[in-house]
Parts: structure tokens; C-alpha cells; sequence
């Protein structure tokens, strides 16, 4: 394999998909964010009553989804068909736990719409718990599985790419 | 400390910064992509002739900083004066190590703007090399140095706020 | 019915469409403004001439259904086939009406598109209007008939919804 | 008083305030959505556990009114140093009621800011409910509140402008 | 003089304002859409009577200004104070001249928020008079003047810059 | 022909393209940016290197294409399959040279993505290079190609269009 979204001269292009079979295509990502005791509490505490702060992320998420194209330079404009953001909060590790699905019946995949929801909920309850602790810690952010497309179901163990 | 961005009642609120000084603030964050060696090698090979993935990466970040308030829904939207993003590769761990700067004059920090600026970058990187490798890992995100404001300067070691 | 917006936990959830048809969808919506007797005459005069309210206006309707999944968090990006906006002055009311038009070959209905393209032209002659009056008064704001999707031909009259 | 936005041949203009003081300015916005007693009972039973449709409708609001000058092309871009949407439910009525505070610093006032708010969290509950009721009405959407700038402190009643 | 948008490795980079006074800038541009016989009579056609080209190619300039930092990936986002778009009907060329104005009190030049405004104006003239002539040649775009900054008073003609 | 674009009112009205079939189309713009000697020496040199005035232009305009719809207020939105820009340098005319290309299986022509990307990336050789030359000159702007829809294969010498 070779990096497609440069041509050969090195210059950045964006993957010519035209041509492309439409099908159904989705992702899972997933991203996290560990913080003080102090703010995972009170995180933690908003959840149980009404605070907003996972609703801020999520909705910060999905609609980061449907900005994909807008921030990374090269992806193409798709018409999502779902966007999914969902938090578990790790008490043994003051983490919250961030997946993101994406589908579309389309001729390119929807990774770079998971991770990017992922990232930006990730980075809005950083925004939101900062005042407590700014120390928060984002990441590791990777892709968790991919459905559809030329390598068909892609899970990090059910690879060949990586040598 | 409280959370901020939530009202009494648990809501999410934007923190009214009218009354604040306008003074000069600045905020350092991180980020880094971990690659297989196949991925980090073309990645290199690219960077030492004209490859265009760590030039569209910077131009990523740098637009994504100007997008920080359309992507963080609390976010005041803010004038930047300054943004830069640097990449440094890490052989030894097939990593790129990614640093952002963000500056301005106003009312309130930039801390999100640095941050959100890293990590466009990275899924630029990961979006420009999973041909090769879509088992990249991003992170850890974080913030590295914020200048002004009522916290004075501070750094990950030099702050009371975690306990 | 049931709220579909939200998952069984009342997260904020964007629908599934991948598996729905690709139908012909198009929707009509309606808003106002009334507004004082001297801004209604200057409207009127502008528009006998060659005053760029309505104009305005109507652009400003037009790209906003574009918008739409960027305002609306749960919208589903669409690639909208047709927008249209009219402008009706009613003298006796002192009031422009407003109605709008949306259609789309595709998997989920186009009513969020013609109503934030009737609320947006509706704001855009509030805002061109405003300094001779500000007191003018947007609405109602509805859906005035579907078609396409499960419901067929929808009208406020032609509903079995509403109980 | 004349239309401000128009020039002397009724043609569409940006009003130059580089002139004006920088003054405290905010203002004040409402909106409403009624719907049917189904709809409305659902949300309610939502928003006494944690529904998320006020809390998306919140953020939509606040995202839209820094998304202001993209959606109204005569507003100048306003760096918004607060916003807040807050509901009411009117039980007796089936109306949910919106109202929305914008506030800056700045060259001119925020009064499109606040109807704009007040318009999308109106529209996103609209989106959130329509599978319930399609026939809600959204308004009368109108302006409050006005402090800071030339009119000094106007609301409807405080007014000389409508004859 | 050098590039001042590369750092001294010929990296992209914002160049840093922050320090920078702010003072009343402005900066005019020019462009043209030169056109077939029959486009240009029948856009002069719609001109005397209400047609809306030109209105919608004004309105598309005018908000082109204010996403200029959107669109140029190392510009500043700027609060613009007064943008205008002006449009001049050459007969015997078969022309449309677009003349742009745009001001601001702030630390950086608006140059290219008038030359945005300028080149998609003529776009839109372009897009909406294409079916009649896809032939139609847009240019020369330049720079007409240019006031406030460290080059004082600027235009083509009162440079030393060009040697 | 007609302005496809004008209703019989002489109003603005996106073109409804619903009943057209989906076909492949494609379309080639070019620009171009005249500079002084100096300002073009310090390109070639920055070229010949790494530097990054090229590399950023070509970011630009693949971005500026998916913001077409965005831009221009009577174009469609259209999921773009392939945007690519390249340059020339032609040093006996001290011009870069741009060219476009745009693809898409879609209902409506993609001339005005390509027109959009040539320009946009022309405004950003603009914005690097004119600290050295604020004079430099763009155009001609045009249509070079258009592939696909009822005019078939269109080039400027292939047209029966302009009488």
C-alpha cells in the first residue's frame, strides 16, 4: 500500500471515488478522557441529575460528524445516514469513555466521520470540565472497526496492513 | 472549583467574559499520531522530498483553530491574532509528535483553540497515511502551557487545581 | 408515535435512514412578519422600485435550507434538488408572508429545510426592517404539506396525528 | 426613520459602524412551539428524567446565534461574549417557551443574535417532536429587550418608533 | 521584503498580530465578468426592470467577506465593520465592472476580504448567467487601494514595493 | 436561452434539478496570478525547497470546492468525488498558472466547483505572496472544460451557445 491521498509527485489529492461502487459502509470509533478525581465527580454527579455536559458532548459530536469534509482536507462530502455518540463513565480510572458509530450507503468510508466525532466530543467535555481540572488528558483516539469498502470488516486484530 | 459551563439548574450555559480585561493570552497543546513502520517510513520518505501529508496537516490545524467556536458549542467565538502548528518525527517510536500555539488579545483563553488545532491535525495525518495503516493511534491530547488570565501561567506541573 | 429523536435512555439520537428508499420528498412551509404601518410602506415602496429587502431575503432563505443539518443538530445532511421562497405583501395585515419550498430525491423528508428556509427570510426582513421598527412580530412559523416518506401527503387538514 | 440597509438606490448594504463605541449591548428574544397533547406530554415525561431535547434545542440555539452573521447577510460578525437559552413549559397552553439573552461588547447591537437563538432552539424542537405532531407552530418569535446603543433601553412598551 | 506567511523552513505559517496597533483600515478590489452580446442584454434586460442578478451577486460578495478567514487558510478572522459591493454596467465590453469595499478598526489589513468579495460576486454573476454563455472570462482581479497599516496609503500606482 | 436562474418574476429560483439523471460529470477551470519578478523569484525558490505557498493554494481550493453551495447562493449542493488543483509556473510571464478539475456522479454540472477552487486557490497565492507584491493581478478566470449533462462535451472552441 501507498499513501493515496498523495499523487506522484507528493502533492495532496483528494482519492478519486467516482467510480466507486454505493454500499453500505460503516464505523466505530472510539476516544476517551481521564481527569482529576475532583472533576470526574462532579461530572459524575451533573450526570445523575440533568446536567448537560455529556448532552453538550454528544451533540457536539454528531454535529462535528457532519463537518468531516469542512475539516479535514482531503475527505469527501457524504451524506451520513447516522450518527451515533455514546459515553461510559470508568470510575476505577476517572475516564469517560467515548464511541462513535457512523453509516452511509455511499462510495467511501466513514472512519475519518467516527474519529472525528469522537475528537470533538472528547474535546467539548474538556471544554466543559476545564475549570476543575486542565490537566484532562484526551485520547487514545483509533478506530475500533469498519465495515464496507475493498478491506470489508476491518476490526485493529482482523488486519494485514500493518507489518 | 465548579463547572463552569453549567448553570444551577445543570444546564449548559456559555460563562457571560463581557466585564473581563481584554490582555494578551496564549495557550500551548499536544498531540501525537503512533504509526506502523511502513506507514512512518512513507510518511518520512514524503516530508524529505515535497509530500504534501505534514503541509496539509499544519494548514488543517490552522483552520480548524478558526473553527473552534462552531465546533465547541460553549465556546465564545474569538479573533485569533496568532495560530502555528509544528510536527517533529519521532523514529524511535514511529510517532509524530504535534504541537499547536494559539494567541490573542481578549477576554478569555484560547486553551480550546490550541487544543482543537492539535487534534485536526492529527486526524489529518491519520486520515492522509490509513491507506496503510488504519490502526494509527491518536493522542495523548493535551494541554501544554496557558498564559493570562486569572490562572497566570500555567503548566501541567505547575498548577494546585488537580488533587 | 414515540419521539423519535431520542434512544430508549432519552439521548439525543440521530435517526438510522440507510435502509429507507430513495423517494421523491418535498415540503412547503409558511411564516410572517407584521410589522408597523410606516416599515410596511417603506418595505412596499422599496419593492415597487428596486429595494433589495425581499431579494435579500430571499436569498438569505435559500442558503439557509442549505444549512440546515449544520443548525438543526439531528438533520440529516441532504443534497437538496430545489429551494424556493416567495414573499406575498398583505396590506390589511401589514404582513409579509412568507412560504417556502423544498425537494430532494432521497432517504428522509425536506420539511426542517423549508421551514429554517421560511424562519431565516422571515429574520433577514426583521433585520432590514428593524431600524424603523423594531417591534415587529415573526410567525407562525409551520408546515403547510408533505409529500413523500410514510405519511404520503401530509396536510395540517389531512392528519390523523394530532389527537 | 428610513431602512438603513438599503442604500439610495434601494440597493442591499452593510451599515458602517467602524465609527460607533465600543458599549455593553445585549438583548432579550422569545419564541414559542405549540403542539399537541401527545407531543407535549412526551416531552415533559423527557425532561423530567433526562430527555434530551430541551438540552439540544439549548445548544442549537447558542451554536446558532454565533452563527449569526453567516445566516443574515446584512449582520456584521460580533465576537458574542455571552448567550444563554432557557425554556418554560406552559402546561395549560402546550407550549414550550423559549426566550434568549445575547450580550457583547461591541460596535452594534446583538438583537439578531437573541431572535436567531430563539428561532433554531424553536426549529430544533420542532425537528425533535415532528414525529409526534407535524402540526406544531413555532412564535410569535419577537424581540424583548434591547440595552446599549443609540435607543438606550427599549422594550415593546418603551417605544417611539411604531406610529 | 520576504513571504511573510513562511517561517524561515518555508512552512506555512499566521503571522502574529497580537501586538499590532488597531487602527481604521480599509481596502477596495475590482474584478469583471465579460460576457457574449446575448448574456449581457439579457442581464441588462433583468437589471431595469427587478432582476435579481446583480442583487444576488451582492449579497454573495458581502457574505464572502465575512468567511474570507474560512476560505484563505492563513488570514485572520476579522470583525468586519462595512462591507459593499458595487456593480457597473460596461456596455460597449460587454462587461459587468464589480467594484468591493471593505473596512475594519482592527490589527490587520482587509485586502483580501475585498478581493473575496470581488471574485465571488463574479462567480455568482458567472453561475447565474452560464446557461446563456458558459464563455464568459472573469478578471483581471486586483487590488484598487488600500488605506491604514504600515504601507499608509496604497495603490497601484503608489507603490515601491514592485521593483 | 434564457437566465435559468430567474423566474418569470425576474426573481432568484434554484434550478430544480430533482428529474435529472444521475450521470457522470466532470468539468476543467483555470486561473492565473501575475507577480513581479520578486514576488515570483521567491515562489520558485520557496517551490524548489519546501516552502509552502503551493501546497497551501492547493488546500484551499479543494476546500473552496465543497464550499460551492456555500458560496454561490443558487448552486446545489453536490457530494463532490474528486477535486484536484495544479500549478504551473510560467516564469517568462512571471505567472502561476491554475488549474482545476471537478468530478461527480450527480444530477447538475460541476463547472462552478471548478470555477470556485481556481479562484479560491488564486486568492491564496494572492494572500502569501503579497507582502512582497501587493499589485500582483488575477484572470482570466474560465471555464476550460465541461463534461457530461445536455450540452455533452463543451470547450470554449466547441460551443454553439455564443452568437
Amino acid at each position: 500500500m501507498t499513501l493515496t491521498h498523495l499523487n506522484q509527485k507528493g502533492e495532496a489529492s483528494m482519492v478519486d471515488v467516482t467510480d466507486k461502487d454505493i454500499t453500505d459502509r460503516s464505523a466505530r470509533a472510539q476516544s476517551a478522557v481521564a481527569m482529576s478525581a475532583d472533576a470526574f465527580a462532579q461530572l459524575q454527579a451533573g450526570n445523575n441529575k440533568k446536567g448537560d455536559v455529556l448532552a453538550t458532548a454528544r451533540i457536539a459530536g454528531i454535529q462535528a460528524a457532519k463537518k468531516t469534509a469542512d475539516l479535514i482536507p482531503l475527505c469527501h462530502p457524504l451524506a451520513l445516514t447516522k450518527v451515533q455518540v455514546d459515553f461510559e463513565l470508568d470510575e476505577a480510572n476517572r475516564t469517560v469513555n467515548i464511541s462513535s458509530f457512523c453509516r452511509l450507503a455511499g462510495r467511501t468510508g466513514v472512519e475519518m466521520e467516527a474519529l472525528t466525532a469522537a475528537s470533538v466530543a472528547a474535546l467539548t467535555i474538556y471544554d466543559m470540565c476545564k475549570a476543575v481540572d486542565p490537566a484532562m488528558v484526551i485520547g487514545p483516539t483509533k478506530l475500533q472497526e469498519k465495515i464496507g469498502g475493498k478491506r470489508g470488516h476491518w476490526t485493529p486484530e482482523n488486519t494485514e496492513t500493518d507489518t
